[in-house]
């Protein structure tokens, strides 16, 4: 590990692990060599250099001159902890004043404040997990619905951190005899057998394959899926929006502890977030977005992974429909077709439109049709391929290793095709070894390290 | 106890401990008779039922179908734990999302929603400690200054509680031998030493006397001192406002965790605060209240425990001070006169006023005399008056229910002194007995512990 700066960890670590704001309780977590010996010297109910790890203890915490509070100290002695160093987590009453009172006075006994994050860079440095394994954690606690929460328990639980180590390590053999060669470069041998080597890097590139295919579902899950509600003025644009969210937001009001602001412009169907792009024109005035074919609308598409084309079934012509639906199939991003307003006379629209596959009749203001809608919507992402123990790569970082990987193997593989030699060979699985390596962090720098955990919070 | 709805306590209920919002955790507290088998049941990792109390295990929890977080579960078994049941503390990840499904995991394994103070309320049914030191919990978390801190603390530690519990234990043992005498009411006998029931009776009332007194303090540190600043247009008392705020601002801002809106109105000073009454009109345009003796400004003063008189010691002739301290005096409450804007001449100034004594000559806009004027804020509440151990009242029910007590406590020695029938006289004492034993819940109604205890934060 290049980061030598990082892994001096001689000194102890203080944060507040839960959130600010008033509660029963705020739990303030002590990391490093000495936590042990600043909590003894604040809290002299019992001698914690004399007590069993994961025990609990019941006292109080003494500043200099007073008490500051009554408080539960956890102690778990390293490696048994979560930075694999000594940790001690006091548990105290949940008021912003104590909170602030019992943090100064742990800084005044030695301990410093934990940077964003430092606890689990500590527990990656100390080799509790790996760099993905780490990244999960921040995910984790992210994580909103129940899909981008299953992703990030399954990769912070190990996920393909165990495949991509070993697919590695045989890679690493094969380099090292690869580069055997090069000392007997004279010789002509051949330490690597070349056939099990191709069979080796064809066995990663299907794993890593796999991976980077399972990216287009894993970030739709973490991060949602753009799409954007198009058709011509009085389609009932806004109206479906409207039904849609209103629907969401009564369930989204029920969950203690989301405030989100947001909220109105997401729908979460089964666990999968919809982001509606730039609704607010939808909502502000019924149909003041113009016509498809306006270049605003198009740009709006682009950006869109998928697109709900809305239109009035009773006022919209088969050959108008017959154009537009032209005018999608040029457009990339996956769509539906959905026809509006089949509030009456349903059987001579449907005989109108019957030339037509695969439209969904729906009556917005009256909530008819919304359920299939959503189902449709659920159809378009394959969410039906997620299952409870599939690895999917949610994040990007991930996905661009992968897919360097990837390109340093096809190399490698080219080069053997044209009988390269053994250093230009070795230079390419070294470099399919690093952006591997980069994955779960066997390579990593100080830099890639402080820009993944200074993203985390205070605390973790 | 009257409580035989509150006292049921067969069922376990449950509730988050630590405030809401994104944090590194979230801690998720159960309490009661099936605290630990619910856990187990959705934590497989370790038989909870074979474990030391006090101690902390790792696992993972089970849903139905899929694994919901990787937790640390601590275990405080009955009666070595807050509520002297079974308790069970769940330290997750903290998001909100894994926080709602474990709690609506455990909400469907048999555990109930907590109400609000729940956990609380429990411990003081369960005698972990008397109704007082229970408030005083809640006191304890809302506390935002240290001297509040010091007085919630001092009072859920004890405080005044046991010395009150004695005295109406012996007060009792009296009311026991007044009340058997009126069995024996035809032989005119005297079990009750009227000479020693005095004394006890005196020694009450010095205790309930001198805690009856601490209460304008303790009120004072617990709610602030409502403060007005008065003078005339272009006394500089909007300057003078700002100065004083806006110094503690930065102070304040500095505190991690204490997002306080209203806090443009406060002003802390060594742990007491100074809440300035009405200050939106001082704020929004100079000047804009009208000058003393206007009728809305007298209000304003009667509503303040301290008034700041602010005078332009260059505009202010010595005859129109006069007038206003003569005006000043015939109102209640501690007054401080203070002279503003002495940027220069400051010897002619001192000369002008010699004959008034007490005067504090400031510069606001200049920040001159600032630090003098907050030292003599504190000296109006006497604030030196506390010291660590010291035990005051800061609750207005203790305070009521203590000058009821008071009252009944006359009565019996009026009683006593009119030679009144033994059966008068025992009313009168149980009914300081009562009043009493309202203060530590020796005597409550559900009516009373759902007043308080409704206040509290759910979770604690």
């Amino acid at each position: 590990m290049s980061n030598t700066a990082l892994s001096n960890h001689s000194d102890t670590i203080v944060a507040l692990a839960t959130p600010q704001g008033v509660g029963a309780i705020g739990v303030i977590r002590l990391s490093g060599p000495h936590a042990i010996a600043i909590c003894s010297s604040v809290f002299p109910s019992k001698d914690l250099h004399k007590v069993l790890s994961h025990t609990v203890h019941v006292g109080a915490i003494h500043a200099e001159d007073r008490v500051l509070d009554e408080v539960v100290v956890t102690l778990f002695k390293g490696p048994r902890s979560f930075t694999k160093e000594d940790v001690i987590e006091i548990s105290c009453h949940g008021s912003s004043f104590i909170i602030k009172e019992i943090l100064q006075l742990l800084l005044r006994k030695g301990a410093r404040h934990a940077k964003p994050g430092e606890f689990t860079l500590r527990a990656f440095l100390n080799g509790r997990f790996d760099l993905a394994q780490a990244e999960a954690v921040a995910d984790l606690i992210a994580s909103d619905t129940q899909a981008s929460h299953q992703v990030a328990l399954q990769q912070m639980r190990g996920g393909f951190s165990e495949e991509i180590r070993q697919l590695r390590e045989q890679l690493i053999a094969f380099a090292s005899l690869v580069e055997l060669e090069l000392d007997f470069s004279e010789e002509d041998v051949e330490f690597a057998d070349r056939t099990q080597l191709r069979t080796l890097i064809h066995e990663i590139k299907r794993v890593i394959g796999r991976l980077i295919e399972s990216f287009s579902l894993g970030n739709v899950i973490k991060n949602g899926v753009p799409t954007v509600i198009v058709g011509k003025p009085n389609a009932g644009k806004s109206t479906l929006l409207n039904t849609l969210l209103n629907e969401e937001k009564a369930i989204v009001s029920d969950i203690a502890g989301t405030t989100r602001d947001f909220i109105e412009d997401e729908l979460i169907v089964e666990g999968i977030t919809f982001r509606f792009i730039d609704t607010a024109g939808l909502r502000e005035a019924t149909d003041s977005i113009e016509a498809m074919g306006v270049k605003r609308t198009r740009e709006k598409m682009t950006q869109a992974s998928l697109i709900i084309y809305l239109f009035d079934v009773n006022s919209t012509s088969e050959k108008e429909l017959i154009r537009d639906l032209e005018e999608l199939k040029g457009l990339a991003a996956t769509y539906l077709v959905v026809g509006n307003k089949i509030d009456a006379k349903e059987e001579v629209i449907l005989n109108k439109f019957k030339n037509f596959d695969g439209i969904l009749y729906i009556s917005a203001k009256h909530n008819k049709g919304i359920e299939e809608l959503k189902e449709r919507l659920l159809e378009t992402i394959q969410f039906d391929k997620l299952k409870q123990n599939d690895t999917l790569v949610s994040n990007l970082r991930h996905y661009e290793s992968l897919c360097e990987t990837n390109k340093a193997l096809k190399a490698v593989l080219k080069g053997m095709d044209e009988n390269i030699t053994g250093d230009l060979l070795a230079q390419d699985i070294r470099r399919a070894l690093f952006h591997l390596g980069e994955i779960t962090g066997e390579i990593n720098t100080e830099d890639l390290l402080d820009s993944i955990f200074s993203k985390f919070c205070i605390g973790k």
